[in-house]
């Protein structure tokens, strides 16, 4: 029997999500674990914890701006901070869900696509339209995916997939949990490796 | 002519600042350059911030909580969460800087010492006769300190270190400033060694 999957929580609109989504098949490779993709939205967390997003919050909105860039180039990560920021997330994440009924695989070359789609090229990937033509480019069916997003079971299975992070946790992206241990952060990659590798400590 | 030092901003209440102090002097050493420590007081940065203590916060409070041990432990840093916290350190801050005064060694080694007091010891150093005892027992005049922390100028000085420090962008702890570049957090550490020894990117 393998060891556990680690899982790695990320909200479509976050910088340090779509870096540490850029780093983290070469951590799987490392510590010989299989990463399990999770989206999630940041909006409910920031109900919970009575916070908003990073860049609303005087002085370390600002630190923050010039983080992301500089954090990206350190890991050696394509970005470009989007026109628009942040965003709704909610039709790419069900997107993602609505991929993963099907094949867990595409779900994620989806979530690559998407943070690529934000993350790079600047598109809007709050609209759904934005989602679907993403999609669309990697031979998902457009009218599939468009009915699938419109579908009540769809919303449900996002939704418990939230709330299931807030309930374990989660308030931020990207957020890892394994065997049990919480590690918030691209920062926290090493000790999350170093932990997996010692068992503990 | 020497390169500039590093601005290592720290707050006697702070776990994560306490974990760094541990680790500035080899930092020093690997980058080149000398450090200078500047506690200051995260009240006010609460108030600018609209943010308060971390272990206050839902969810994240949690996380930080299980976080001081086990960043210590990775660290390889004694620490004991003390049975008070967080506490004041205004005592404390501006014992600090009665001392550098004089003698800037010496200004670190109370530093170094206060810091062990409260997150080895458990000793409450909110309370001006604890500081003052743990100045005594590095050789400083007790009657010499108490008379220097009732001084007006002393207050100015310190409340003028905490305003400069906010008017920099200093919120939170650790919090380095290298080359007009801000680094906050432990873990950035890493970061901070990589754009000295690059000249930035």
């Amino acid at each position: 029997m393998s060891a556990a999957p680690v899982d790695f929580y990320f909200e479509f609109s976050s910088p340090y999500g779509y870096i540490a989504s850029a780093l983290v098949d070469d951590l799987a490779g490392r510590i010989g674990r299989e990463i399990r993709w999770r989206p999630f939205l940041l909006g409910p967390v920031f109900k919970a914890t009575g916070s908003g997003p990073l860049v609303d919050i005087p002085m370390k909105g600002e630190y923050s701006r010039r983080d992301f860039g500089r954090s990206a180039r350190f890991y050696g990560v394509r970005f470009a901070m989007p026109p628009k920021f942040p965003i709704g997330t909610v039709a790419a994440m069900r997107a993602f869900y609505w991929a993963q009924a099907s094949d867990a695989g595409l779900a994620k070359r989806l979530a690559v696509a998407l943070y690529n789609a934000y993350f790079v090229e600047g598109k809007d990937i709050s609209e759904s339209r934005t989602v679907v033509e993403v999609a669309s480019a990697l031979g998902i069916d457009a009218s599939a995916l468009e009915a699938g997003l419109a579908d009540a079971s769809l919303k449900e299975r996002a939704k418990a997939e939230v709330d299931e992070a807030i309930a374990r946790g989660v308030f931020g992206s990207p957020y890892f949990i394994v065997d049990g241990e919480p590690f918030w952060g691209c920062d926290r990659i090493p000790m999350l490796e170093a932990w997996v590798k010692r068992g503990g400590w």
